[in-house]
């Protein structure tokens, strides 16, 4: 599938800034190409630590459009930016989410703002996400923040906040309540919360049962971060220049209090855990193995054994 | 958490149809009690293979309403029917789904109705659903079928098809194009498919969209599974026999056609694996183990080493 590209060549241009190299190493990153060991090995320890910061909320709340206005914020003092529009409800990467990045289009032209749209389901399986790959290329790149917008609910939320330094929440008013939020739980994973559309009626109301429901949440322990819920008109830019600033102090806030560092800590432990257990599971069907696993698969299903006694099998087969 | 109980008395009673046997037997595979090996031992063989429905789509097209539609259908046939409410969004259960569940009260004096909310990711960590399990303890009650409703959008979807003999597709005119449907990767999960909300404006456009997109999929070969787009107006009842009735029909494909098989197989094999792998990462974080993953990650987020290369140690310290 992808061809033995001079790996070297292609970080040093990405280095540099140059978004074709850049756009060709995340696609190493998204095929899982052989060589995607390689560039990990070769970026690891030299990308500064960018301020990752997730996006993400129900479809329509207006993600994108809020990325965009923020893209033209961080520009606007000067920074290069990186954009992960993932999708995780899409097996497909690239063209994927074209309808949304028409919004992005401004910034197409901006040699120091790179966007990509990739599936969040990675080469690995579905255990691992390559968005952390993903990231660190753009960190190679010297992109500062990386946005990475997250379309979809429910569980993908929660697994965004785990990718991401920073997590914005974003809500419009009327499309879901306190409740509705606490059900999704997106109470517990917003660092910065944005009621986007804030000219439209409810905006107030939204913005109160949201402070009243974190500070419902919050334990008041001395240092903690108080989520901000900050009301945002972004489709005409109201507002986003004190999102940009919530998401600077909190970033301060996490160097400061050691946050970062346990954040960044949890997010590499979930990277190793996926790889690693997408390569055990690689192992599960080995041929001529004893128990392995199209046997023991009809077995359960045939009622001959169960899951739980199969999967033992499975286990000592692979880890002895 | 859970106290000791006689499970033997207990899968008895369930087997006699005792819905409080039944609550108690789910709620042991839901908290992953120290019984639950014992119990899915106890149910395995002795469990007749219901017919399993999986219905799903997205927030709003209907899906309880029809849910409860169905019920009522096959119950007029005196057949005994369990229902599981699966949220994917919440990390809670039982409660999780109050609302929708209202719309089953008629069935909550049913002795012959098994009805049932909760939470997707199981016990063991994310990796293993409780689904399958739950599945076979409404089974064991002798229900049949087995309706699997699935709240949410995107990955859930792909995930309820997995878990199902029958996969149920709602739409709802309007709701969302061909496109949409596409994206979603809805087409390729169908096994029948429902617009619902069939008295509204555009239900035969979305219709006939529905079934030419699945005409332009169908490979041809004969002996193929032709998924039906079926119009319903579940709150109405119009259209449900003929849905309970092309659900029937697609049992005896399943069981004519070998496919059936098939599919439980595949099924048990994703719940082994699931429980293998859980019970793999168990093992990652050994105090003292050579690679321990906390050290790893600290290596990780601060350069010191890449994913990849920290995932070969714990792999090698799980498995040799």
């Amino acid at each position: 599938m992808a061809r033995r590209v001079d790996l070297g060549a292609l970080v040093e241009h990405a280095r540099e800034g140059d978004p074709r190299a850049v756009g060709r190493l995340i696609t190493i990153v998204e095929d899982g190409a052989p060589q995607l060991r390689e560039l990990m090995a070769a970026l690891s320890g030299a990308t500064g630590p960018a301020h990752v910061i997730g996006l993400t909320g129900s479809p329509g709340v207006g993600k994108s459009t809020t990325t965009s206005a923020l893209v033209r914020a961080f520009r606007s003092v000067g920074r290069r930016v990186g954009v992960l529009a993932v999708d995780p409800s899409s097996p497909f990467s690239g063209g994927a989410l074209l309808g949304d990045r028409i919004r992005m289009q401004e910034h197409a032209t901006d040699p120091d703002v790179f966007i990509r749209s990739m599936a969040s389901r990675g080469h690995l399986g579905g255990l691992a996400s390559a968005t952390p790959q993903a990231v660190r290329v753009l960190e190679a790149a010297r992109c500062d923040p990386v946005l990475v917008e997250t379309v979809g609910v429910g569980q993908s939320e929660v697994e965004v906040a785990g990718e991401a330094d920073t997590t914005v929440v974003l809500l419009a008013p009327g499309m879901g309540d306190g409740i509705q939020a606490a059900k999704a739980g997106i109470l517990e994973i917003g660092d910065v919360f944005v009621v986007n559309k804030a000219d439209r009626d409810g905006a107030d109301q939204t913005a109160r049962e949201l402070r009243h429901m974190i500070s419902l949440g919050m334990s008041g322990q001395p240092g903690a971060w108080r989520p901000p819920v900050l009301k945002v008109v972004a489709s005409r830019g109201d507002g986003v220049e004190a999102l940009a600033g919530a998401l600077d102090e909190h970033r301060a806030w996490l160097a400061s209090s050691g946050a970062g560092v346990e954040r960044r800590r949890q997010r590499a432990r979930a990277e190793i855990e996926g790889i690693a257990l997408a390569a055990l599971q690689a192992r599960f069907g080995g041929v001529g193995r004893d128990g392995a696993l199209d046997e023991l698969a009809a077995d359960v299903a045939e009622g001959r054994t169960d899951a739980f006694t199969a999967a033992d099998r499975i286990v000592a087969s692979v880890a002895g």
